[in-house]
């Protein structure tokens, strides 16, 4: 047994399922020893990107961590977007990256560089193999370091010598798991208190708070009079559908977002950190609400589902009673909008599906319909590095085999991880790829606009548009392997999720809007 | 005035052609000021990657720096990889980072991240704006690093609120260029000495040592009894063929190139560090040749070609003679082999071409073949941070308009930053792409069988294997808007290679080999 096969038993002891890699020469050992074991299943990719997006996707599914193998500093640091994504998703991930042997990376080899800065740019823990015979608990030591603050990244530098080394047998390896959540009752009869003198509360909820419990709390306590509950602009995994009650996310722009939340005596924050404006505006506050109106409630990693149930409770909040379902379909032969995708969207989502979201253009009206789709889950993109939202569909399809899984995606922020379709074509999974083609960089044109420009020349056109040419989806996703099509009214991308749902495989369709 | 623009007059001030560009929210004030200025040309790409690989490609033929143009900390990881490349070529690069506005910085928003230490990992020189009046200034010294050092990256970060405010007209910015390379003669003299003694002497020529110039001087060095001539493994730019002298490149495996300076009593250095195995092996050194074994005659950055120069003229070395040119073309029906593409590309080269290499598997015989075709340079991967030939070769067409630009590519690597087909079919380039589609990451494979590995199990397999799909480059090649075909014997791909530079516009060639 060498130093690569004990951390691979301790990976699979650990509770870790999947590795997903893009490896080089450095992990050589690592790929010998992940050819001979059975639990934990190595899933390649060509692109580092897609290994940790699908590794934020399927944490945040499986509620555990997805081991990824990268190679070296460079290797990495193409992975280093989807991980800032996953840190602020609180999404347990542990990187294993390969390194030069010890003893020749003083040599400063080409491909030598400074993996623990670039690591500890989007870790909450960072650790560096010195002994083979201690691999096995510096993995244990990765996977319970994220478990830690409600979810974090951890990444495990490997030099190449100690993987390839003879190691002693090693003990066995202990399973691994979550901490249990808890809430602290104080913060509840504080919050219960202040309603109690009459202020009025507006809650922001995120987190575990979005789950199927915290949700029904949340319909619960805003029928209390003074109350207004708030989801997060971007959160990790919301519930949504299926009669659970309808919470607003608070608006993305801060001139808007403070307008409602100034109508409030205090703001509650329920597993979210304190409201601040997602980019700084000239003119405008940080922060959406002053810090003496805040006040906690729970915070991220706590059992924020459990707080707002006591809460309701408290206050002897009426009982939660689901709304009905339903979707009304748009005119069948009307061009395309964001809103009629929203609906169509919701309208097709099987009972227990996920929803993968990135992209403004129909992630908005999307939220807006789905609330009366049958039962299902979103994830969206929590750090707004972008091309986060096809791999972590991917990885979630991997996380729950069978479940249905669709990614509502706009066509710029796809192309950065656009070889996640090899992937889910490799791996056959149901994952319905819906491209909005509306074929520019739309958010910068606004931000553009907002920034005063009237006119786009030909530069500011050159740098916010994404035709000359335009991207064939079709084509993409054939080179890739997966069946796609490209609609353009609201019967064809109706007639489409139908033969999308019914393939159970991947498929890709291009909304031409 | 903004800020912004003040940037942007005193890039072309510089002398800085394009900006690389793939900007957000926090760039707006740049993207508003990069369209009125005529001079700083904005190229879009969909991934960052592209811009600094095509900025490395640039720098690398035109002799100064491209500016990139990245959104904060996840934007500008995503260029990490190919500014690891860079920084091993000593390119010069000026890395502009947006950031958050200041003041908004210090509430963690979500988009906000460590950018000093990602930008540090790659660069020889980090800023940050900190004052509007400066913001000319600081790019300016930007500029003056990255011509530091033989040439080096460097990296400013610019703060949101800095770009949009007013600020004074500011001065007249001056040109900047390189400064003039110079060789020591002390280290001339010191080498000619030790001839002089009767040693035996290899050399290991890099950086511009591999320019005309200095290839003539290695040709005459080679000719004096005791001496032979060394290019370094994977040369920034190698000027080749057209009569230039056939300099074999230092055998990449440890054990081969040392066996080979091993016969000879001192290892000369002109323009490359120490030599050193590319990647550690049990049981093998680092250096392939000891410390007291070397000899400097002159480092990356000097004037490595003037010292070669000046030490063929001390040693009265023969004249140099060119070589006669002409390639033997292969058997026309035979299928494709890596041999037979060297050769027929080497045959297609027009006079004064580029070829951007990348990966083994056709790389090596292309050099093999190559040192009888027409005069051209040749670029590799001197990081070995993949994802680097086409961007490479991208940014090499845009240096110098008109010149014929064709990238040897392997499959594997070019999916890491296949976007660059777009932004190659958008500004129209004579660039060929030439695809060695073997379906495998083929240098695993043989590293697992360095390692032992004797059977490939289905994991392993899994691990490095590219079909189940096979990508379909045709398709691909369609979706970027790039024309496309797929060859597989001797004489479609001479067809398909001279169809390719009839058409003077992007040309992608599948060759199944």
């Amino acid at each position: 047994m060498n130093g690569a096969e004990l951390l691979v038993r301790a990976a699979a002891a650990s509770g870790v399922e999947y590795c997903f890699a893009n490896p080089g020469t450095t992990e050589i050992p690592l790929v010998a020893a992940l050819a001979n074991e059975p639990v934990l299943k190595p899933v390649l990719s060509m692109f580092e990107g897609v290994c940790t997006g699908a590794a934020d996707g399927y944490g945040r599914i499986a509620g555990k961590p997805a081991m990824t193998l990268t190679h070296l500093g460079p290797g990495f640091a193409n992975g280093i977007a989807n991980l800032h994504n996953a840190r602020r998703a609180h999404t347990p991930i542990v990187n294993v990256i390969g390194d030069h042997a010890s003893w020749h990376l003083n040599y400063d080899p080409p491909l030598a560089s400074d993996i623990e800065s670039l690591a500890g740019a989007v870790s909450g823990w960072v650790g560096t193999s010195r002994s083979v015979a201690g691999i096995g608990e510096d993995f244990q030591a990765a996977v319970e370091a994220s478990y830690q603050n409600g979810g974090q990244v951890a990444s495990l530098v490997l030099p190449m010598d100690l993987q390839a080394l003879e190691a002693p047998r090693g003990q066995a390896y202990a399973a691994l798991r979550a901490p249990k959540r808890r809430f602290d009752g104080d913060k509840v009869e504080a919050v219960a208190r202040e309603l109690s003198a009459g202020k009025r509360l507006v809650f922001i909820v995120g987190d575990e708070g979005l789950s199927e419990k915290g949700l029904e709390a949340a319909g619960r306590l805003a029928q209390v009079p003074g109350v207004r509950m708030f989801a997060e602009t971007f959160p990790r995994l919301s519930y949504r559908g299926g009669g659970l009650p309808d919470l607003d996310r608070l608006p993305y722009f801060p001139e808007v977002a403070i307008e409602v939340l100034d109508q409030y005596d205090l703001v509650v924050c329920a597993g979210v950190p304190d409201p601040i404006s997602y980019f700084g505006y000239e003119g405008i506050p940080s922060r959406l609400a002053g810090r003496e109106r805040l006040l906690d409630l729970a915070r991220v990693g706590d059992d924020i589902s459990g707080a707002l149930a006591a809460l309701a409770n408290m206050l002897h909040a009426p009982e939660f009673i689901p709304s009905e379902i339903g979707i009304e379909l748009p005119p069948a032969h009307a061009p395309l909008s964001p809103q009629s995708i929203g609906r169509l969207l919701s309208a097709a989502l099987p009972d227990n599906s996920i929803v993968s979201v990135e992209g403004g253009t129909c992630g908005y009206p999307f939220f807006t319909a789905s609330v009366n789709a049958a039962r299902h889950r979103v994830m969206t993109n929590t750090g707004g590095a972008i091309g986060q939202g096809i791999p972590a569909g991917f990885g979630a399809a991997l996380a729950e085999p069978g479940t249905p899984v669709f990614c509502l995606q706009s066509d710029g922020s796809a192309q950065y991880t656009i070889q996640t379709l090899w992937s889910i074509a490799r791996e056959q999974l149901p994952v319905v790829i819906l491209i909005a083609a509306n074929h520019r960089y739309a958010i910068l044109q606004n931000e553009l606009r907002r920034f005063g420009v009237e006119e786009m020349g030909a530069h500011a056109r050159n740098l916010t548009e994404l035709d000359r040419p335009r991207v064939d989806w079709k084509a993409l996703a054939k080179g890739y392997g997966v069946a796609a099509e490209s609609v353009r009214t609201n019967a064809e991308l109706q007639r489409a999720l139908s033969a999308a749902k019914d393939s159970k495989a991947p498929y890709l369709i291009e909304m031409e809007i």
